[in-house]
C-alpha cells in the first residue's frame, strides 16, 4: 500500500532536513545571543554563522567572505539586480536577463524601467533555452547587468550559464544567475560557471524558509539593498538569523554530499514515470529540454484542465502545481509556457511534477497510474 | 545564589518564547507546504498565516491587510524609506528624520542621498527629544517622508510620535516610525500615532529572528523594495516563512496580553536598580529622557572605559552592551550619545543596561552590586 502522502511538488518548497531542524534548535532556546554583540552570550551564534559561512562558500566552489546571507530567493534576485542596477546609477541603463525568469527577477526588472532603466528581454526557443548569440546581439556600451537563471522552475530546463557569462565577460558585464532551483540539485562551481553573482533560496533545498543567500564575487560592484547595521561585512543590516543560516548550512552540505546518489535516484524515477506513462497510452508533450533539474517534469495534456487534475490528484493525497507556485493564484497561462509558445490547448493542460530524494518507485507509479485513471 | 547568567541586553535581542516556538514547530516539521500553493498540503500554513495577521493587527490597532511581513526591522525600514522614496521619484526629494535613527534609517537615507534625494537630519535635544517646532521648519514642498523612531535603542528615549505626525500631516506629508525597540513593549495604537508607516521586529519582543513587519495604512503609495511574487498582496516577494510568521504572531500577542504586567514588573526593577546604584555612592549619569522604555538604562560612568566594564560584567555572567548591538563591531562612540552632545569623557563610559519580563529584582540587585565592585 501506498503511504496517504505523496510530495511531487520540489520545485515550489521541500521538507526542512530533521537533521538541519536539530541543528537549528539550540539556536531557538538557549543560544538566542544577538552574534554581533561582543560578550560571551554571542559566541556561539557567531561561531556557527562563520562555519555556515565557510560550509556554503565550500558547496559551491566559493569563499566564505563571498557569501552573503538574506531573508529569500527574492531578496537575492532583487539585491544583485536593483543593487548593480543603482550603482551604475547615470552611467550605465541596459539590463539583459530572458523572459523565462521568476518574478523575483521579472518584477524586479519592471521596477527598473519604471526608474529609467532600460530592459531586454530575451526570448527562448521551444525548450526554453537562452541563445548565447542572442544575448551578444542584445549587448550595448550601456549594458550594466545580463541576469539568467540557472534553471527554470517550471519545465526544468538549465541554461547554458557558462556560455551566456562568457558572452558577458567579453563586453565586460556583470553577470548573474538566479540558482534558486539549482542550488543543492545540480553540481554548482562559481569558477566554472564564471558567474559574478548567483542567488539561492534555502527552502528550495531541504532548509528553512524565510533564508538565502546571494554569493558575490570578491570586487563585484553592487550597493547594499538593505542598509543599516555592520552585518554581512557591511552589507546586509538586520540581527543574523543565526537559526536560519546553520538549517541553511546543514541542509545544503546534505544535498552536495549525497547529490550523486540523490541525481541516480532521481533519473531512475525519471525514467520509471515516463515508462508508466507511456504504458497508459494517452497523449501527453513533456516540455523542457532534455537538460533538466533530475526528477523534474512539466507535462501537458492535451485539451484537458490543469488544474482540475491538480484537484484530482489532491484528492488521492499527490501535490503537484499547474504554474510555478508563486504565481498559482493566478489562472493565467504562466509566461514561460508563453515564451516556449506552447499552443494554449497544451498550456491550459500543463501540469508539473517536482520529485525529491524522498519519493520512491512506488510513489511515481501511483502517481502516473492515477493520472491514467484520472484521463480516462 | 544568583543563577550562572543575567541577561541585561534586551535592547540588543531577547530570547525566543518557548511557546512561540512550540507553536513554530509544526511548521518546521510536517507542515512545511508552500503557503501560496493550490492543495491541502497549504492548507494549514495558510490559515496560520491569516490568523498570525489578524493577531498581529489587532496588537497595534490596525487591519489585517495593512500588516506585511519582512524579514526584519532594517528591511522594513528600508522598504518603508526607499519605497516612499522611489515612489516620488523625480517629483519630490526631501525626506527628513533624526540623528538618533538606528543605522537601518540612517544608512538607508545615505543611499537615497546617493541617489539624489536631500536628507535632513533633525537635531535632538539633551534628552535626545526631536522637537515638532524643528520638524515644522525643515517641511518644505518637496518633502516626500518623515521617518522619527518611536523609542531610541541606545538611550530608551520615547520621541513624541503623535505630535510629530500631526505636524507632518498638516502639510500633506507621509509618517513612518521606526518603532522596533517599542513594539511589544509600550502600548500601540497606529491611529492614535496617526503614523502611516510602522516597522517591527520580531526578535525584540521575544520571536525569533530573520522575521518582521511593516504596518503600511491604507491607500499609503509606496513601491515594493522586495519584488517578486504574489505573496503579501503583491508587495512583498519570497515564500512565506511560515514559521517565522506564526512565532511573531505568539510572542506579540504575550507581550501585548502580559503589558502591563510587564511593565509594573520593569519599573519597580528601575527603581530597584536606581536605589541600588545610588546607594553605593560613585558617580554616574543617567542618559535619555524620563519617559523611557521601561527597565532601560543608558548610564555613563565618567572617565571610565565602558567596554572594559563590559568584559568584567560578561566574566560574572552579565551580558550588556556599550553601544547599539549593530554598530559594535565599531568602538567609536556612537552617533546617539554625540548627538545628545555627551561630553567624551561620559561617552566613553556609557553601559547600556536593557532588562526584560523575565529578570529578577534579584538580579538586577546583583548587577548593580557588582558595577559597584568594578568601580572600586
Amino acid at each position: 500500500m501506498i503511504k496517504h502522502f505523496i510530495y511531487a511538488d520540489h520545485a515550489a518548497t521541500t521538507m526542512l532536513l530533521p537533521e538541519a531542524l536539530e541543528a537549528m534548535l539550540p539556536f531557538l532556546r538557549t543560544e538566542y545571543g544577538n552574534a554581533s554583540t561582543l560578550y560571551s552570550l554571542a559566541r556561539k551564534p557567531k561561531k556557527a554563522i562563520a562555519a555556515a559561512r565557510a560550509a556554503i562558500a565550500k558547496c559551491i566552489g566559493a569563499e566564505p567572505d563571498e557569501i552573503f546571507f538574506t531573508s529569500c530567493g527574492t531578496e537575492s534576485d532583487n539585491w544583485a539586480l536593483k543593487g548593480t542596477a543603482f550603482r551604475f546609477l547615470g552611467q550605465k541603463k541596459r539590463i539583459i536577463t530572458s523572459s523565462i525568469e521568476h518574478h523575483a527577477v521579472l518584477h524586479s526588472c519592471a521596477f527598473l524601467e519604471r526608474m529609467g532603466y532600460d530592459v531586454v528581454y530575451l526570448p527562448v526557443d521551444e525548450k526554453g533555452l537562452v541563445s548565447p548569440a542572442d544575448l551578444e546581439k542584445a549587448i550595448n556600451e550601456a549594458t550594466v547587468l545580463v541576469s539568467i537563471m540557472m534553471a527554470n522552475n517550471e519545465i526544468g530546463t538549465i541554461e547554458p550559464i557558462a556560455e551566456l557569462a562568457e558572452v558577458a565577460h567579453k563586453y565586460g558585464v556583470l553577470f548573474h544567475t538566479d540558482a534558486v532551483q539549482a542550488v543543492g540539485h545540480l553540481p554548482i562551481n562559481v569558477n566554472h560557471l564564471c558567474v559574478d553573482m548567483l542567488s539561492a533560496s534555502a527552502h528550495k533545498f531541504n532548509g528553512p524558509k524565510g533564508m538565502g543567500f546571494l554569493y558575490v564575487r570578491k570586487g563585484t560592484p553592487l550597493l547594499n539593498l538593505l542598509d543599516g547595521g555592520a552585518q554581512e561585512n557591511g552589507h546586509r543590516g538586520g540581527t543574523e538569523n543565526v537559526a536560519g543560516i546553520v538549517g541553511m548550512s546543514e541542509a545544503l552540505k546534505f544535498n552536495v554530499e549525497n547529490m550523486q546518489k540523490h541525481t541516480e535516484h532521481l533519473l531512475n524515477l525519471q525514467h520509471l514515470f515516463i515508462k508508466e506513462l507511456d504504458r497508459s497510452g494517452f497523449d501527453y508533450v513533456l516540455n523542457g529540454s532534455e537538460e533538466r533539474i533530475p526528477g523534474s517534469f512539466s507535462i501537458s495534456f492535451p485539451n484537458r484542465e490543469g488544474e482540475a487534475i491538480l484537484h484530482r490528484l489532491d484528492l488521492m493525497g499527490v501535490a503537484v502545481t499547474t504554474g510555478s507556485a508563486c504565481n498559482s493564484k493566478e489562472t493565467v497561462i504562466s509566461h514561460v509556457l508563453k515564451a516556449i509558445d506552447l499552443p494554449d490547448t497544451l498550456a491550459k493542460g500543463t501540469v508539473r511534477f517536482t520529485f525529491g530524494f524522498e519519493n520512491t518507485e512506488e510513489e511515481v507509479k501511483y502517481v502516473a497510474n492515477y493520472i491514467a485513471k484520472i484521463l480516462k
